[in-house]
């Protein structure tokens, strides 16, 4: 069927530009490699990624049109630094509903995928949420983001100070796919951040949570807005707590 | 020569601490083996180890005597979630002087190792810190700790909502020992953590910090006091930037 076809031509593509980018530390050369891969099976697509939308300095609107969307290089400060948490992000979206996703992080020879109802994979292999049901018992991960005007740090360590007297623990691993991959294989409980980039970090990652039995939302407790540069994720029993946490804590 | 011995000695009590862990998910049988694998080695040597202290409730001071001082699972909590973030840390401290550090993460396969003056090793291979001497753009690690009281979770999120107007980003991974390894290999550039467990998450990951031609000082700048509990790491080159914002973030 096709949406397997597009899974396996997503796939295809973020293992070569994972090979690719490690050599050149191109992400422009890494997204054309990836589009120019797609658009040759798929012509009549539409593309946004995140290279292309900051040469043109403004993002696709997303249209009800089979639109592959592309981070080929999220965790650019953890590639710089060689620490292992980088992956390709390719999502595919079919009448704006997330439909294929792709997250391949080649340092760890890690891919996580995921077709829309057919559940979420890590090597191949079935992966869900964590079992874990008690907020003061969860593991989060956040980022800190890019922005350092004083009003936005300080309500991100605001937002932090507040939430670490609910949760167990915090992690910061520097990269928004990667981390809402740990939630979807159970590593991690909660995630959420707020003001990334743009929709290529969260296209691929939120439909793998999705299938793997947790929850995206935003981080307001309203619907998830793949445009909105703002999201929360969580198992399978948490997102109650979490969003009553997240909202507390704003 | 003797140090060497010693080194190998760490370096076996790590390995099979590592794949016992795994299995019995039990800190204290773990720490028990490394214990018991030096002790017939070394039966005039002492021991410091997390599990044995939380069980008396007090560390023993640290003597001028050979001292293993072990850590038989840093990143509890990540070990708990299986984020892969988790080691075996075994150091010697011979005069009050760390000599030889073994840090051993079983989940990605890397064996830290360093003895006095002979440089540090990952897998065999030598590091050394990262060339960055910007500290607006350094990658900085640190952790949040366990205690969720006000003052201190103020003082936490305080001290980093400061540091973060200075330096690139900051990254949370869950082990003090793997982050000084990080930075000793380069992967980041600072490291800091105030307030955590005890001698047994620094003795091995100063030395080896040290060796790869980075500095270990006390987060005011003060000398790096082993018992203090109480640590600030960077590469060879941000030492006084990194005091400064330190000192001014606190």
């Amino acid at each position: 069927m096709a949406e397997e076809q597009f899974l396996a031509a997503a796939v295809d593509a973020a293992k070569s530009a994972g090979e690719v980018d490690l050599v050149t530390e191109t992400d422009k050369a890494c997204e054309d490699l990836i589009f120019n891969h797609l658009r040759m099976l798929y012509p009549d697509h539409k593309f946004i990624g995140e290279e292309t939308s900051a040469a043109l300095g403004s993002t696709d609107d997303l249209t009800y049109d089979p639109t592959w969307i592309v981070d080929p290089l999220d965790g650019t400060t953890n590639f710089v630094h060689g620490f292992p948490f980088v992956c390709v992000s390719i999502g595919l979206t079919i009448g704006k509903i997330p439909t294929v996703g792709v997250v391949y992080n080649p340092i760890m020879n890690e891919l996580f995928t995921a077709v829309r109802g057919k559940g979420a994979f890590l090597n191949g292999s079935p992966i869900k949420t964590s079992p874990q049901n008690e907020l003061v018992k969860a593991l989060m991960v956040t980022e800190v983001g890019t922005k350092r005007d004083k009003p936005t740090l300080d309500d991100t360590t605001n937002r932090i100070n507040k939430l670490l007297f609910k949760i167990r623990s915090i992690r910061m691993c520097g990269s928004l796919a990667l981390n809402m991959c740990g939630v979807a294989c159970g590593r991690l409980d909660l995630c959420y951040e707020i003001g990334f980039g743009g929709p290529w970090d969260v296209a691929a990652g939120a439909l793998i949570l999705k299938e793997a039995g947790g929850f995206v939302f935003d981080p307001s407790g309203d619907a998830f807005d793949l445009m909105a540069q703002r999201m929360a994720g969580s198992n399978g029993h948490l997102k109650d707590q979490f969003i009553k946490a997240l909202v507390d804590a704003s």
